[in-house]
Order: C-alpha cells, then sequence, then structure tokens
C-alpha cells in the first residue's frame, strides 16, 4: 500500500524551458538534474512545497520519452506512489494479477528503486512504485 | 505561488471501477463522492496518505472531460496547485501574460475555489489553482 504520491512525471520537449515554466508559475525549486543515458532521459526533479514533480526531456527521439512525446506531446507522464517495501509490493501486486511492466525492483532516476505497474492495470494511468532502500 | 500539489485529475470511464483500482492497488481511501451537473462530471476525490487523486467521470460524451475521454482515453488529466489567495495569483499570472482559461475564481468541486491555467502557458500540462478561501 502506497504511503503516499512520491511525484509526478511530466514529458517535457525542453529541459530548462519547462524549469524557467515551474518555477515561474507555482514557484517550484530544483532539487536534483541529472542524465540517465541508459533510460535516455535527462531528467529534474522539482520541489513544490512537500510535493514533487519529475521532468523528464528526452536524449533522441527512439527512446521512452521520446516515443511518448512523438505520439502524445508534451504532458503528464506517470504517477509515483512511495512504498516502504518495493519488493513486498510487487509481490503482493502479483499475486493480485496485476499487470507489472517491471517484475522485479530496478534503479530508477535518482538512486530511487522503482517498478512501473502496466497502464491496462489502472485503467489508463501509466503508475509508477517507488522506495527509497 | 504554490503551497503544494492540492491533487492529480484524472479522467475515467466508470468511477467504481476506478475507485476499486486505486483503493485496491495504492491503498487509497475515498475522501468525497459528489456529481456536478453543471460540470458534467461525477468525480471522487481519494487520499494517497497526504496526497490526493480526484477521479473524473463524464455525465455524458458532450462535457469537458467526455471530449477528453473520446480523444486520449482515460488517464491524467490535469494537476492542481494550492495557493492561499487565489484572486491575487491570477493577479500576478495576468501580469506575467500568463494564457488563463479562468479570468476570475469559480466555485470548484467540494467547495473549492478554482481557476485553470491554459495548457499553452505550460508546455501541455492541463493546470488548475485552487483554494479553500
Amino acid at each position: 500500500m502506497a504511503l503516499n504520491v512520491h511525484h509526478i512525471g511530466i514529458a517535457v520537449s525542453d529541459l530548462d524551458a519547462a524549469i524557467a515554466v515551474y518555477t515561474g508559475l507555482f514557484g517550484a525549486t530544483v532539487e536534483h538534474r541529472e542524465t540517465l543515458a541508459d533510460q535516455g532521459v535527462e531528467a529534474a526533479s522539482l520541489h513544490v512545497g512537500p510535493s514533487r514533480l519529475e521532468l523528464l526531456c528526452p536524449l533522441g527521439p527512439d527512446t521512452p520519452v521520446g516515443k511518448f512525446l512523438a505520439k502524445r506531446g508534451p504532458g503528464m507522464h506517470h504517477v509515483a506512489f512511495e512504498v516502504a517495501d518495493l519488493a513486498a509490493e510487487l509481490d503482493r501486486l502479483r499475486a493480485d494479477g496485476v499487470q507489472l511492466i517491471d517484475e522485479t525492483p530496478r534503479r530508477g532516476m535518482f538512486g530511487l528503486q522503482v517498478a512501473f505497474v502496466h497502464p491496462e492495470a489502472t485503467g489508463g494511468v501509466l503508475a509508477e512504485f517507488v522506495s527509497n532502500g
């Protein structure tokens, strides 16, 4: 069971421009910025008070976020839920027959352990589970 | 400037089914449920810990959320940012030349004061400002 919404993932086509929008319009502050070549994104984590936005800019068109942008345009990409024990959570979901993208935790951005649930399981929302451990 | 992410708005085609998904997968709890005929939706506000999801189910195809579902399918619809003084926030945005959907606050769901910013201003994300007062 999730503790909270850890972040909202947003696909953008220009990371600097998006950071300027979110700082200017919503008072967001940049927490971290990182290029992850293996995931094909440059990402920035922003705080809005206690809430967190994750801006995702593809490194090229032939990446997951690049394909998302080509198909749907920039906008909301996923919702991440924080859990205390990601492996136990995946066991629970698997036992319930929930369709997973990641069967086991993998390293996500910013050193988090992450796993994605298939949008078919949620009614169209790409959901991520994250844990710090 | 925003205090936090107040909620994530999610368009759904079956409200009861969506509530079952979010309670079962993420441990969400239903805070409030309301039909708003003038806005063409039946809505449910759910908590995940301190975070909040707002599920929006259209009352018919010729409503804003009905048209969204027809065009994009179910999924993430908007992000709502909480502000202390909505009228002052709209004055600030207008002075900065930000494109607004609502020039003045209007009554939103659950008694909140709300105003939407045009997705053109944010790079594709439909953003809502909300305040309690």
